[in-house]
């Protein structure tokens, strides 16, 4: 409704805006018996962490997780587990003069005709800092789900004009972290990086795509047809700022191709179930996982905020003014969108494992002595 | 959760599947006051219904609807609203060789997977039929919006390798409903036609996709994040059977866009309010509508249903088959979507007016003369 | 959010005023490979229908159940289970001298207050006809709940000031559907149907209670706090027309008893497990269920529609008016009520299995023969 | 679903364990353009502190509240409001004797059933400690609320065998919070006072009720039937710990009244508009708010946690022990939930108001002054 939760069973609940004091999610919905400590969610902030390198923000944010509840002796109790990340760099006072003015093709205008207001810090709540939130709900979603043989990938396929060659899974697990622009075929990396500096230079910024795919994902999930996997997943991608198109198989593409050719015969795989020939689906049929790898691409427009000049008008004063948006800002969205996306795919996944009975959604099983204090009544069954 | 249900306060519940006994969906959240019956409705099933011509199905659906609950002497009386479609013409007999040998590329291996069992009367409820319902209900929304100066309309802009030239609003609302392709350029239209008789000669489908846009929405819809418009709405677009992508404004193509390209400068328009130069953005900024016409477009993969000979496996005898899918199935499906795609814009949009307060829940305001029960206790703020 | 929807796995949606063409009930959540027929159904529907004796409303309803999908050769799809009830008897030009008029303590003036109109026809929605829907979806439930060895039952314990003493659950068992009071103490039951007679020969109306009960639920259902099952069983049980109190346990009386009386030591059953030596808690303790017997009661007041002349005032012409509300009323509601309350009582109990991952919420395990489609691949446990 | 959210429109989002780091409270759907500051949160916290009294355990928290987000000098940005009060006199070394022997009628043995682990500081998230976030989250609502002229009290009516006798509204404003017991009754006050001393004295603790009342509440809230304000009220008061009965109007007694004395026939107010005789009703016919005052009460069983021997088993070793609940407890629960009571009723009904149209559900309408960024592009219906 609101807008700031995520997920049935797997819930994810946010807070925070840009320059605020800080960014908070509560997570509930969360088996107990994960292990699981500050450092496993840090790991995947870091990834995401701005000043990383020259094609990112500059502004300095340590982006430090605090565990407040949730977890007790090293394990989740089954209970919410609230996460606090401090803003420590923010400086919204840069963003003033245009509190009646709006930045060209941010929020802040669409912000000021619901609220009637806005946070003009940075752009307050519109702002992707949000998203740090998201990347540490995600790293206990990935910590579950890697238990169950489940991995989820992404990498930067395209930026601008340089597009990559299909990779495999393995080379994205390989060499997508190797290089700053995310991209997981290194050749087209370079080129990838090389262009991001001329437009940082020219004081313009950039658009881009990710590729993602998720492996192990059991036969299955989704409910027809509003909550079909591709629908939630759909949700998931478009609320990540910026994203403009999302796909999956075939996507765009699909519209050029005759049914002869994407239909899939059935065969037995070696152990004498049936497996489709192909994987033009992108593991899904019917809105429901075949159990093949899920796999889609999305685009996000290049970031609005940019030095070269622009004009706004501003509607107190009913004056036009000359615009440059000089904070501290990313060239281009898709390298640090990597772990976001990762992070969307692995909550929503983990959310259609535990509805779909595929997990136990109270504890997990086989966590074998951590359960000190474990009282399993006889379950019903073999009442 | 289950897959059966959309909106938060224009809220949509259905059930059916292609070959049982009935549809049904259930609207609630309908504000009282509306003019309403049953023709109303019958109009907009009519559009979607099969049987239309060469290229549709030949099943014979007359889809009467019927309204059981929720309308009073005309006018909708502020709860639910009962709708049931009986189906005339279900065969299911014709599936009964493949109960237990998928077919290639539909729903028959992940509803197995997921429920253990499935419909197999024509796929159950992995079958289109089921939005039928959904044209039902957006028939309403539609009518809500009407009042509100809000319209949604959709074409087909490429089937196969035809692609439709950009059309002006008004050329979609004059030229869509006139061809059996529902593309709104009339030789595109023509071409379009011919090329699906040549697939369907062929005992072979084709692919395709629909524009779509929306004109006359306010600024300020939309929930930073999760529950921001692009999101919502694409949920909308994914649980639309065989969809494959979905865009918004630049859409795909955005990650070739320069910010300063794509960027657009505020200006006054003639009543002193800002206002974009363009509309790169598609009406969308920050999650959130800037008043500018809402469009994007979504890819149908084809449909999966061919005479062509195709090879698939029995799990129940281990042998391979040979399958030829004879029932009485579309060649392409965008033709029959437009109406789906409408009706999924409206009920969206108007569930976010709803919920953002731009029209009241409970009952519409304008409709002098027919409130002859009429009793509104004094609002609690004149008090 | 618009009140006709229930439960979050099981999930219940409704539609249907008094006197309009029928009552319609939507289920989505039930599992497939339940085995279910209309017969199913309309047992519990005949329990609660109109008619039965002189102690109900005369109105001759026969309250077929159709099911228009969701089964399947006599199993459920696990697809949602669309069922309608046609009104026969209805009538509501009787009620059309009041239509500017409110009768005293129904819902006429909250209705209009609310939408601004109302349906006249008996109350429309405000009539506890709705509850038939609501039976429908509770036989559904029931008929899984059985399979895990779990009863809910409920008997009328109070009628004005005729109580009965306490009765054990094999008593409600028993003698509950022996008399129309559905008391489950028969003597009790005979002085109770003669107060009711003595009020409908007044041509007035008395209030009542119902006390529940719940055995097999097993230990570890619900979750802090808001979702606690004492909340959703109020939820559901404040839901049901005329109720007032709702208790668990020892209810009202709670708060004259000190701890150390309350508090009930722990004991070793005889298979070792911990049991408290009481069960004053009501099956309840932290909101979760300790698998003993869960019990509570709740209070209806009496039927607001009484033959005994009342004034009312008309907003349209000012006026005051006498008014005798001369439809076909129960003198008392709680005997109707009966099999609303275990339906409610089984609806709940049945989601937060399902929620809680008791129940497979997809298909059911133990039904060995009917899944001739069946396939299952490989759980990601066992791969 | 996992039990730590409450509410639609105005969402309470929460976290936090008796004896962990720290309570957290999301509040999302607050509209823009409250004045707010951490001040009026605390005042409500301060009212619900331990320590307050002998009568309240002496654990020695501050219940210092920090905002994190969602206001921006001084004014709610319509964006979440992230709260965070940390746990300073936390002491769980305490409880460890008893990790696998239940504390008799406590939530232990139940959390353990559930996730198999349990949180044994203090009841983890059992334990009245996270109530704390309602009282935050529902001084926010308050706030709303009172510029609605809409105010919600509540005060202890009963503590053991001392039952206060009925007082008025004013006299609950005046005398509730002037002593220890809150009630607002200043003699019963004082023997309740008493009876509690020895109760105290004897090791032993004592059950209790609370009266709540809400005045202002306009006509026309609530959504038959599931929806219905005494639903969601009996959800919201069920979920508070410790309850077992909740009661409307006449309550568990209406049992015992005939229709012809309950019923309350209509009049004309001094301005001409209908409203009842009486408030038998107790301000909700149908489900839905009548604009009378909302009234009823619900109880309070006995504190569990008591200095006096017990015996309990331990599911490890398998022995019997004594145990005895030695940490820093309220001996009765009423005065310390009056505050809780209260931000329920408020959180309850404000989220009514945004929902049925009666407050814009994103921005306040009449704080002039504060929007110095305010834009309102023209509304729809304007145009």
């Amino acid at each position: 409704m609101n807008g700031n939760r995520f997920g049935r069973m797997f819930q994810v609940t946010t807070y925070g805006e840009s320059h605020g004091d800080a960014m908070g999610v509560t997570v509930s919905g969360c088996p107990a018996g994960l292990e699981l400590e500050e450092a496993d969610i840090q790991a995947e902030l870091d990834r995401r962490k701005p000043g990383q390198s020259m094609i990112t923000t500059s502004r300095g944010e340590p982006d430090a997780v605090e565990i407040n509840s949730g977890v007790q002796d090293g394990y989740t109790t089954g209970t919410p587990i609230g996460m606090v990340i401090e803003n420590k760099d923010a400086r919204s006072g840069k963003y003033e003069p245009y509190v009646t003015a709006p930045r060209p093709s941010h929020g802040d205008f669409t912000y000021s005709a619901k609220f009637g207001t806005r946070n003009w810090g940075g752009g307050g709540r519109s702002s992707a800092r949000e998203t740090v939130n998201w990347v540490a709900a995600g790293a206990i979603a990935q910590k579950i789900l890697t238990e169950y043989g489940i991995k989820a990938k992404a990498h930067v396929n395209q930026i601008g004009d340089i597009k990559a060659p299909p990779v495999t899974f393995e080379e994205m697990l390989e060499h997508t972290e190797e290089n700053e622009v995310r991209c997981a075929h290194p050749e087209t990396a370079e080129r990838m990086r090389e262009r991001i500096d001329e437009y940082q230079t020219e004081g313009d910024s950039i658009g881009g795509s990710i590729y993602f795919e998720a492996r192990g994902v059991p036969a299955g999930l989704g409910a027809p047809r509003f909550d079909s996997l591709p629908a939630r997943l759909g949700k998931a991608m478009f609320s990540v700022p910026a994203t403009t198109s999302v796909e999956y198989g075939l996507g765009h593409e699909a519209r050029e191709w005759r049914g002869s050719n994407r239909n899939e015969d059935w065969e037995f795989d070696e152990d004498g179930n049936p497996i489709p020939e192909g994987n033009t689906h992108g593991g899904l049929q019917g809105g429901i996982t075949t159990g093949q790898p899920i796999y889609g691409e999305a685009t996000w427009h290049a970031p609005t905020s940019i030095p070269k000049e622009q004009q706004t008008v501003d509607w107190e004063t009913g004056e036009q003014k000359d615009i440059q948006v000089v904070g501290r800002h990313d060239p281009v969205l898709p390298p640090r969108a990597v772990p976001v996306v990762e992070a969307m795919l692995n909550i929503t996944i983990l959310d259609f494992m535990l509805l779909d009975g595929q997990i136990n959604p109270d504890r997990l099983d086989d966590n074998p002595g951590q359960y000190e204090t474990e009282y399993h009544p006889s379950s019903p069954q073999t009442n």
